[in-house]
């Protein structure tokens, strides 16, 4: 077959398939704001809602963020967001890996002081996109009920989206969902003796 | 069983779950650029890159991106990285999905212009992060040298970090990588009917 041929069959291919995406696109016409979780044991879940974040910065949208459970690492990104001033509210309000305050009774005070903030800024108007890192956790730890959660987030307003992350999505949650995204690790460096990372890991 | 008891045996369990994360860390002394690629049907492969980003960008560095297709969904992420001046360096070489341009030789082209183009950025000591999005799709088509690109990759500057993005990355990809992350469709809002949405997917 000469090379003709073959640019020939290409096109024709992909004449095919620009029909069948455009026909996609068209058939879609719902707005609405999203659900969206990040789940999974592998790596990506918070950093794919900061970069959703990046993304509604960019279009001048005012985002929220509850950090559920502090994270020591989560210097670099602080940093990068203070570039956008009041665009931000970023509330950490979680006290470290339930391994770290080895204290139940602290670690529900602070989800429910968490979750409040959450319902504060889901209720202001000038908020677009709403993160809730590692609410997930919280709530297999049962640190909250699922029920009322579920319920809140059902009931968002119609142009608010709203991203949680965090490991075993309870599958409540994940039925309430419009979007939902397994990160599933196929490799760690962790695992070669790589250390964690100023600017890749925090 | 009284709470006491409970709030006691909960102490002891995360007591030992702390000696073992301890331990961990502890174990983990390599520092190395590393070779990160994120693939799989799911959400969240260029945005989990962007994510990074952001806090690369916030601890200084700089940081270089290279777009092996051309995504008409960028804008957010671009009017947001605005923001940081000189700190990015963002090259758009690809020329749409390879069903939009129809024509092959103009798609390997673009590809071999953007691969050219990456190898300029790893060896500008100045960029600490490089994005290499959607290279999997330029690998995948075979319009590069699986070979010549991996064999680059494995020889980076040891303190450059290098994410791959993008469908299906090829087997020898993966095993040149420190941190491979799959990302898995649960559920997606475009079955639902629900369009593709400026701040979320743009």
């Amino acid at each position: 077959m000469d090379s003709d041929d073959e640019a020939a069959r290409h096109r024709a291919k992909m004449i095919k398939r620009k029909a069948v995406q455009d026909a996609e696109v068209a058939g879609k016409t719902i707005e609405k704001g999203l659900l969206i979780v990040h789940t999974g044991p592998g790596k990506g879940k918070s950093t794919a809602a900061f970069g959703l974040m990046l993304r509604a910065l960019g279009r001048g949208w005012r985002v929220g963020v509850v950090q559920f459970i502090k994270g020591a690492w989560e210097t670099g990104e602080r940093l990068a967001l203070d570039r956008f001033g009041d665009q931000v509210a970023w509330h950490t309000m979680g006290e470290g890996f339930t391994w770290e305050t080895q204290d139940r009774a602290r670690d529900v005070a602070a989800a429910e002081a968490a979750w409040a903030q959450a319902q504060r800024l889901m209720q202001d108007g000038s908020i677009r996109l709403l993160i809730l890192d590692e609410l997930n956790i919280a709530l297999r730890y049962e640190y909250l009920p699922l029920d009322e959660v579920v319920a809140v987030l059902r009931e968002r307003r119609p142009d608010l989206h709203v991203v949680v992350t965090g490991r075993n999505a309870k599958p409540d949650l994940v039925a309430a969902a419009d979007l939902v995204t397994e990160m599933g690790q196929v490799k760690h460096h962790f695992a070669a003796g790589v250390k964690a990372q100023e600017g890749i890991e925090f």
